[in-house]
């Protein structure tokens, strides 16, 4: 059964007084004053972790309370920074079984309210615990990403601060028009480079805010303008260390694949899409991921304009996590109500594309393991005749298997790629410099380096020395005298 | 498109030194492998609260690596202490839709590493902000309803205890026979009696344990032995005290209705029950709302042996969540695993029903607020022309709307309902006095005595003082010589 969606709602996203409930009441109300409804048959809530940013279990009833729908099943779904979308496909598969004829989605998450160093620790709650331990963050973990694409692709420091730079601000430009964004001022390339450095190469600007907001989208068997067209959904290994691939994510090419696939459509007939820049450079790896373009020149249509408001292939027309903001439960949903906006030609004078019949969302969840991929279409859109429709995406897909934790090894690795952590999370000092290790049997491991006054002096794809000391890996650089007494006084100095 | 179940596993409930994923794992593998699978299509994963029990968020991600799964699309579902039969409905639907043919429900919970008092707060956090403050936790708003259903249908103290008494000797006598519950000792009415006080007039052999465990269960659009053929889901409000009725759950008959109308079938045609007894008054009144007996006459049914093993309509074949124990995300799936096994015959000699092509499972999240109903049939169980089938099930539902929180208001009030609670949560004394009280304008309100050392002066129905201190309300016996100035004194001594 097709699925269709009669509302969209959100709130401003930003810095929020309300409460989570009242917020995605607001969100929740538009959607259904939109959709002519005063009821549903279920509501399907997308929170990350209420548990630990507002003290609350059992949302899901909470909400259908405070939304006067007191009766109506409720159900609250996570799939981590990918909610959002999560729940949204849920419901999707509720619709299209025919048991319901009108859902409400509704997805939303309240941050702000406490302190930086709290929302860092809760939101590494996603990261597997083995890499966790190492005080490895979300920004860490992409900063490392960005050092192995730039690695892989031959940018320099420099070319890499200019890609980056470029994203930030061609999202804060688009988020400037948007009425719903957390920040609405333009950057430019000074102010990109006066941002803090978060996890070198990563700067403040290259991160997505701290934000409270909600969304909502009510789904319908009943046919309207806009239908979902196509839905993918897809994992990877709980530890980054354990993937095939640093610089793609085989979780958002599968679940594209299985969105194009359902959808019948192909990258070219995308026209705009939302993809999930929690870091700058994700939006780059994901416009490859997605098919838009190679591996690796993802950074050159953003330099031609291509991905710009006025291009060929607006991405982030709404100014994406970057500017928009990203309540980790709503941006996935968020993403899709701008693409409603697109579609129905609502999204306002200054931001709405001319092309918009078909538009395209990529959620990411977690370190890129549990991502989701969502077609919109205009449902009047002219359809091509799909008499054996054969896709042309054919991405390079490696999933992982979880290898065993290989025993404590020392000796001489490989460097594959490194940060240095500015912003670390509670009990661990800063700077805090991590790396991937490859170990002489093969294995890649996470490993902390206590020389952390000189990270510019590390390189990749060099040997490195690694030890253990206390169930942690350590690495320095292999050099002609060498350091390693100097380790334990050196942490106990600073400790 | 109809669903079956082609396989199911589960792990003996109980105190586990095993991880929960580890555990998970287990019952995975058990599920996967009487369904001859090695890969699904999706998982769904229902935990209550990963968060706070063991300290990982995108818990969804992790299950799918741990088990080999790596890429499989895994999705978690909550909904409170009913989060297993959430998880179940969520993949019920998927499969429903058409577009995937085999998924994997997977539930559990880990508790038991944690004290009583650190369980007690998370667990405490289902309930509405509002009433939680009072220092409510589950046995004390189920105590109340214990009074309430004690004074409405005109049984005795010891009628009461005597009733309480025969719902925990029956679930742990049926618990014996069970080789995955947690409790395998029959317990005598001395033991119970013998059994410390919780939450006056519940004792601990009242409230179901904290447990670790985890159950499984696979769909399948394949026919195989096993059919899906009801499921029914509704929420109350979230706070009890907003409910038009203390004394059954508008939810859990809601669900019913539901779940009998898709299933074409009455409460009459049902053969056996899993009930939620997180406490033992629960599972009497679940057989009431379920259509079983008449409001008021559960407790009749179970004294005269119908609800027993051998009896006509056998309850908590199982041991219930009350002796098999109670993870909380996995009770509402183990409930439908025991149904499979009784509807395979491999429940195992002892337990093992002679009627059992019909079962139905009836899952309480929250207090009474996100409930689900869940009917599975014999495929090929004899089917009686449904050709203009009408239920004979029409329960009174009416659900609460809520209400805007009534101004603090001073004066006399009725007590409809109290308890006095000994486990109490971190930050608040023992005993603690809670009541529902009724103002004169006829709100309902939360109440706390500080009179403590006699709550059994305390009178249901009975005019109260009522008055407010910090935002709180607090409530006194009516008497000729008002005690009000002592309050202060009082609570300040024993503070």
């Amino acid at each position: 059964m097709d699925v269709y969606i009669s509302g969209v709602g959100m709130t401003k996203f930003g810095r929020s007084k309300e409460s989570l409930e009242k917020m995605m009441t607001e969100a929740a109300s538009s959607a259904l004053e939109e959709a002519h409804l005063e009821k549903v048959e279920a509501i399907y809530l997308g929170v990350m972790n209420a548990e630990e940013f507002v003290g609350d279990s059992n949302f899901a009833t909470l909400l259908a309370d405070t939304l006067g729908l007191t009766g109506t099943p409720s159900t609250r779904v996570e799939t981590a920074s990918s909610t959002g979308a999560g729940a949204f496909e849920t419901a999707f598969y509720a619709v299209a079984s025919g048991h319901m004829k009108h859902v409400l989605v509704l997805a939303g998450e309240k941050m702000t309210h406490l302190s930086t160093a709290k929302t860092t620790r809760i939101l590494s709650e996603v990261i597997d615990r083995s890499e966790r331990r190492y005080g490895a963050t979300m920004p860490a973990l992409a900063a490392m990403i960005a050092q192995k694409y730039a690695r892989e692709f031959n940018l320099s420091p420099m070319k890499l601060e200019d890609i980056l730079a470029r994203v930030a601000i061609k999202n804060h430009s688009n988020g400037s028009l948007n009425p719903y964004a957390q920040f609405r001022k333009i950057i430019t390339k000074e102010d990109y480079l006066k941002s803090q450095m978060v996890a070198f190469p990563l700067r403040l600007y290259d991160c997505a805010p701290i934000t409270d907001g909600a969304s909502s989208i009510i789904l319908t068997s009943q046919p309207t303008p806009i239908r979902v067209s196509g839905i993918g959904h897809a994992t990877d290994t709980a530890a980054v260390r354990h993937r095939t691939s640093f610089t793609s994510f085989n979780s958002t090419k599968e679940a594209a694949q299985k969105a194009y696939t359902m959808a019948q459509l192909n990258p070219s007939d995308i026209q705009f899409a939302e993809v999930h820049d929690a870091f700058t450079l994700f939006e780059i790896i994901g416009t490859e991921d997605l098919g838009f373009f190679p591996p690796g020149e993802g950074w050159k249509a953003l330099e031609e304009g291509i991905t710009h408001l006025q291009g060929r292939l607006p991405i982030n027309p709404s100014g994406g996590l970057k500017a928009r903001g990203h309540p980790v439960g709503a941006s996935g949903l968020a993403q899709l109500v701008e693409i409603v906006y697109q579609l129905k030609g609502k999204a306002g004078k200054e931001r709405q594309l001319k092309r918009a019949e078909v538009g395209l969302a990529s959620s990411i969840g977690g370190l890129g393991n549990n991502n989701l991929v969502t077609i919109l279409e205009r449902s009047d859109r002219t359809q091509i005749i799909k008499e054996g429709w054969r896709p042309d995406y054919h991405p390079d897909i490696r999933v992982s298997q979880k290898k065993p934790a290989p025993p404590p090894s020392e000796g001489v690795g490989i460097l594959k790629t490194f940060t240095t952590l500015y912003a670390t999370p509670e009990g661990f000092r800063s700077p805090l410099t991590l790396g991937l290790v490859e170990t002489e049997t093969g294995e890649m491991v996470m490993a902390c380096n206590p020389d952390y006054h000189f990270p510019q002096k590390l390189k990749m794809e060099k040997k490195v020395c690694l030890k253990t000391r206390e169930g942690i890996y350590v690495f320095e650089k292999l050099t002609p005298w060498n350091r390693m007494k100097r380790w334990f006084k050196g942490s106990s100095k600073s400790g």
